[in-house]
């Protein structure tokens, strides 16, 4: 059975995918709002993992509704939030999708679904959704990353990622300017993936 | 390394550790208080699914703790909830072990550890925690036993299971008859593993 992996080219989603792979046929698939290339940026990490690869290609305008959350917030949650649950639900749709699987962890806070919103996807749109790494916290993560993948990692400004925050960031760049971008993104490490041991 | 996977014969924590059994070396363990023969019953279960497998005997005081609780309540959870941090604590502390995994799912309310006394485990013994179908829902698990294993299913008091449940009820039964144990336990549907497909 095929799993539909959502896929940054950061660790957590790449490890997801590797703990998936012995018991499904993972397909990565990375959400693009057109704003920056971030579909390719994946595909080299996709490559470098093994697994088939496809970009799914989302309206802007989920983007801007977004933007508008984020800007009114102050703050990202609830704007990284609502683009999370829009992407799976539009996944959810697709005819042959049955299993959508995310990187999110124990320790995670944004993005994440509330078990209401699980619930109610799984029941409209008859998929499971799953998050193998939900049951694991930090140092076990780290412990399979070590053994696993190569990863850079730095702060997000400086690592080239295909989660929905760099779309988002460039688009408060576009349109309120760098410093609006600080204020509201807090210092945070990213990782990419670079290869697979 | 070796993930240690506490075990009760029963299909969740048989498919964490077919979950695990890839990426770590899987050892199987059952807990018991001398009550009923749990460990024999976890044996059988756990020869079909082709796992090493040691039973941790505990001290027959946390039970009649847990007896004193269940009593002064009259539903379970918090004396289930002592048992299985208690267990966790006590394998946490032997020196060979460096990850010990549980079969808690999403939809599950008991056992399960706060995110507190998670963290409070990682942090005091050194040790990682996993639940691997944490981020598991009720669809997903049922597909993957319906791949991996053959199970029987009935109500508790009709399957050998060797959970912490099972000796508990005994202990009630034993100390205030079998109503109490009726009054106290709900009707609940649980699972034994046959053999692995």
């Amino acid at each position: 059975m095929k799993a539909q992996v959502l896929f940054s080219g950061g660790k957590d989603s790449s490890l997801s995918a590797i703990l998936l792979d012995p018991f499904f046929d993972v397909e990565l698939v990375t959400c693009s709002f057109s704003i920056l290339p971030v579909g390719e940026v994946a595909k080299v990490a996709a490559d470098e993992l093994g697994y088939s690869h496809r970009v799914l290609e989302l309206d802007r305008g989920i983007l801007e509704s977004a933007l508008d959350i984020i800007i009114d917030d102050g703050y990202p949650r609830n704007a990284i939030n609502h683009i999370h649950k829009t992407v799976i639900e539009t996944l959810a749709k697709e005819d042959d999708v049955s299993l959508i699987a995310d990187g999110v962890r124990r320790d995670d806070r944004v993005p994440k679904l509330t078990d209401a919103e699980v619930r109610s996807i799984e029941d409209r749109f008859g998929v499971s959704y799953i998050c193998p790494l939900h049951g694991y916290g930090r140092s076990a993560v780290n412990l399979l990353v070590g053994r696993y993948l190569v990863i850079e990692e730095g702060q997000s400004d400086s690592i080239a990622k295909a989660d929905y925050e760099t779309e988002l960031r460039e688009l408060i760049r576009q349109q309120y300017g760098d410093e609006k971008v600080l204020e509201i993104f807090p210092e945070h490490v990213q990782s990419r993936v670079i290869r697979r041991v």
